[in-house]
């Protein structure tokens, strides 16, 4: 199951950082959705490298070739397949990877698990280059979804102790997200930008918290118990690597309030029901209840720093010193944030099917 | 899919809270593990209401029935099921639910997904006392684990703003924790049962944290992507009704510090590879590292409370004022304790099957 | 997986032939459906033992008890639960089986698969009892099929080399099947009867074929590739014990004639397209077309059998002789014929459900 | 589900017969195990047309490129991706199909399905093209289930009413099946090509049954209800185009024996318990016997024949006449033998998977 999710649509993502390409394979996906290929490669760009100043100098194009599941712009009923093809790779960077794990990484539990036959180079099935297919599915999810009025938006919250704005949980303003650096306010990215700078100055790097908004939800979306909202939303975001943290609406804070206080109150707003605030963001057992769906996620600092590292050698068993060569992001956060639409994407895309399948079908 | 879950284990739960029962069947088991029934109603008594002065008034048997899959103390490799029935249930108390939703509850939720057509009293199959089947499930796997020397243990480590003392995350004191009211500091367990009698008095409700830990893993569990261990605990326990938000090892304090200070570094002990911290709470790229595996998960304060509280009639379209009447927790932290050790238990049984089924075999 | 069925809906049955009771948890199904538990009782008692001359003097009650899932005779939306508690049980019948396996049963495999800790009397869960539970959640389907003007129907084509009419592929007369003895031509059935009479006085047992007809179903349903309608139910039809051979439309007779023969030419009907024949039985490229689906699986002899029989000892591994003693069915045939109906309409109403969810509500 | 199959592999299977490419993902196989690329083109190869004078002049290349799963001739534990290429397309001819659907293929059922937006070109989604990614999957499954001492073969045992010598159900001879031409008697497979070279003269085609037999199983394979080796084998057999009947062992023939004579006495052989007979096929209640497995399945003849056939026109809704025109082959029963051989391996290697997962781990 490992690289497989989906209850009515099956997404399979495939392929190595450093191997002949990374793809996915969308089936389940009704026929006749239209396929904006353009807007889809607008929202690869966000997450792929290079595209400016604050992320890894590397350059990949992430541009997917479409094997099957989609004609004349429209999807046809058939699986959907997408390559993108590896290029600009320099295994020679990794060679020492199996023997003396990265700090962080997943190295070691892949040497354990696969018992040294995993592919190493770059992280191999665990690289973050990986998201880039899940970003092809999501934004086409994404894509759907508008075609129903439901929007996903994220920015970065928080980025080694500076936060951003926070949306608004009644109304999240999803499209007021900055383009050139993914915050609400301009002012305080530029802050983040500078820790940023900082710590690719120092060798070292950081992370974040992502906040995410979809409006637009109608209730009765998710089911009760393991198909919940929060389930199908924490399983896909924590296969996104550097997760380490999902909560939903206030979040942690209800640890610390009456409920008195937490509950949302219900109210009548234009003919429909509301509720007064939302602090369970937009969730109750697991089903919408219309209101915006709101989740935090927070990311870890990149594990590949420049730092001389505590590392160990497997087959010699004995304590090493380990110094990361090459070139890294020093903070994935901002890349990451169209990762976590995407994930959630496909999550409520997935959840939708269930439940209007046929809404999609004239 | 939404009241089944696992991918070589196969849970399905069934019930609503008050029907005629509730309960589980679990698929996938082999044969010839060992079940010893006395100590699995041990664990679901720390469950069950009504055992103290903490917790609802209502005394429930959560006494299960085996139907098919347990012969002469062992599994016999058909699919284990069991029954508890419900007994002293009031209906009366809940005849209103399905107009007047109750704020913080599914009953505005399930009304819109089921058409009127849910079962509302006791909140249906959203209740609460679905956790019940979930311990039975993972009392079980929790024994099973047991045998190879892999412990679950969690306690309250936040209650409305009382903290305890927290899990050494290199070595935790899971076996520590106190029977009576489930904290490691019994001093700083009194002072939140004052807070909790406090809401009582006040006809309030007060949520908290759990933090749960695994000892005993070894190094190797878990599937990269959507298979990570991450993913496949956050599915679970965000089954649980209440649960708000999860996080594993350090969670969110991973987006203030930097990746020099996250790493957790490699050494050598006692001829196997540790890490010199555990941020990351056991867990690299989806899979265990032999580490211990620590997360965190916020309860919400019970959504029921006596106090009055403003909700809207559905058959009316108007606001109105609700009082919930009935006999409720102040606080279900405690009772979710068990429950969180549950989830955790079945997803990491779930994982160490497809990795070590063989070893279940002899 | 091993009791697990289905993609929208998903079915777990469990229980042992001698344990405490059998049943089935049937979740995925929307809320609102009607239940009718008389109509059920009434197909239930097609399969059950002891209610005529030709099967097995063993009388047992196979009368579910709901647990969940259903309320005031409609669907509520939780998963459906219930259980047939077993009476009647003669374990002492059984006592020598895990040392000496009967021919043709589960004896010796469930002994290698589950290393002696299966429970094998009267074949635990291999035996045909098992097949009750498939039976509720079948009839159930049924009912909710015929809503929508899906009819299912199968009766006897062979038995011991005696055949019965058959069905007009083109507009099979399902309502024609025989009450007292599931057969189109009555006077063909008496004849099959008496060779299920000389099979009981000679210690033997004799086997048959059945034909299953489905009318009024929509074109479009099923999938390709996996997801077709033939590898639905054969993956279904092939649980029931038993059965050895299933095939759609003529079956292996399209290995004697040539294509211009076994094509189904199109015609129009009243304004509808339709086929000139119905050499496919109802399905091409896995997906209905529209005319009526028909299939036929072959239902091997009981193999409990009063004749002595040579088996093995597996304790002493020697050839032994084996004689069964205890009442046994020397035709499962007609028994079999409602099974054959519950497992085809579990598997159309799966399918059903992924095309036409929305269908379901209002 | 349509296009995904598996327990513990995942295969997905995509592509169109006239789009950019074909393929597969297989997720879930263990790591380290050995793959010969070159061994795979020959089994390939068996499938591929224009490869000798029975089948369609069209060449294709069915020569795999692997993106991912295998680095240095050993599966490295990430999902395994492969994608054959489409050459040699000739779109045009099929460009009337939407609207005149071909009788015996999935043109009018994919219509109504997918509403026009179906790729009609080549049958899409739904051509036999699609068997080559098939093949890749079972190819690789073949080889890693020879290295436990497991083979499969298959032959053609009819061939429009000319029937093949067959397999000895004790001890099948694999090995013995031609070359050239997949039958074990090759003066019985001459008559058989004289069949199809006369089909052909007369514009018409032919089909056939496959016998497969699989030996060196162990016993203990599979699991009860719908996870038996019937279930899963004919579930996946049934997705490949023209299968219309799947029987193990004796198949039909139980429905014309008594029990005494279709039972398997039990003998031991060297030490090993053995059946004397083995009409059941080698799978009693659902799991091995460690005797062969053998199955047949009937494949229906082209339904691509260049005689008029009667069709409809579904924009004018009336009945028409069809020509078909390009190259078909006029039987594709030869070619489907290495399909049917592919298929039972994924099966039977997925049910290795779940028994005897830690055997592929050293």
């Amino acid at each position: 199951m490992s690289s497989t999710y989906g209850e009515n649509l099956k997404l399979s993502i495939f392929g190595q950082s450093h191997g002949a390409g990374i793809g996915m394979t969308l089936d389940g996906i009704p026929a006749g959705l239209p396929v904006d290929l353009e807007k889809l490669q607008v929202f690869l760009n966000r997450r792929a490298p290079g595209q400016n100043n604050w992320s890894t100098p590397r350059k990949e194009e992430d541009a997917p070739e479409f094997l099957s599941g989609i004609v004349d712009g429209f999807t046809c009923g058939a699986p959907i397949a997408a390559v993108i093809r590896n290029t600009n790779t320099r295994s020679g960077d990794y060679a020492n990877l199996k023997d003396c794990p990265r700090p962080g990484h997943a190295d070691y539990t892949a040497q354990i698990k696969y018992g040294g036959f995993q592919d190493a180079a770059g992280g191999g099935h665990f690289s973050g280059r990986l998201t880039a297919p899940l970003c092809i599915a999501g934004g086409l999810c994404k894509q759907w979804l508008e075609e129903k009025g439901i929007y996903i938006g994220a920015h970065i919250s928080w980025l080694y102790g500076l936060n951003d704005d926070f949306f608004n949980p009644m109304e999240p303003q999803i499209h007021k997200v900055c383009r050139e650096f993914p915050v609400l306010n301009l002012a305080k990215g530029l802050r983040m930008q500078e820790a940023i700078a900082k710590a690719r100055a120092e060798g070292d790097s950081v992370g974040g918290m992502i906040e995410c908004a979809i409006t637009g939800l109608p209730a009765g979306l998710g089911d009760p118990m393991f198909g919940g909202m929060e389930s199908r939303i924490a399983s896909i975001v924590y296969s996104i690597p550097a997760v380490k943290s999902i909560s939903f609406g206030i979040g942690a804070s209800v640890a610390h309030i009456p409920g008195s206080e937490n509950n949302d109150e219900f109210t009548i707003e234009n003919g429909q029901v509301k509720t007064l605030t939302n602090h369970c963001g937009g969730v109750l057992g697991g089903i919408t209840n219309g209101m915006p769906l709101l989740f935090h996620a927070a990311i870890k600092p990149t594990p590949s720093i420049s730092r001389p590292q505590q590392s160990v050698s497997l087959s010699r068993m004995e304590v090493t010193s380990l110094e990361i060569k090459g070139r890294h992001d020093p903070c994935i956060v901002p890349r990451a944030v169209p990762v976590v639409e995407a994930a959630a994407a496909i999550a409520v895309f997935d959840a939708y099917l269930a439940t209007f399948r046929n809404d999609w079908r004239k």
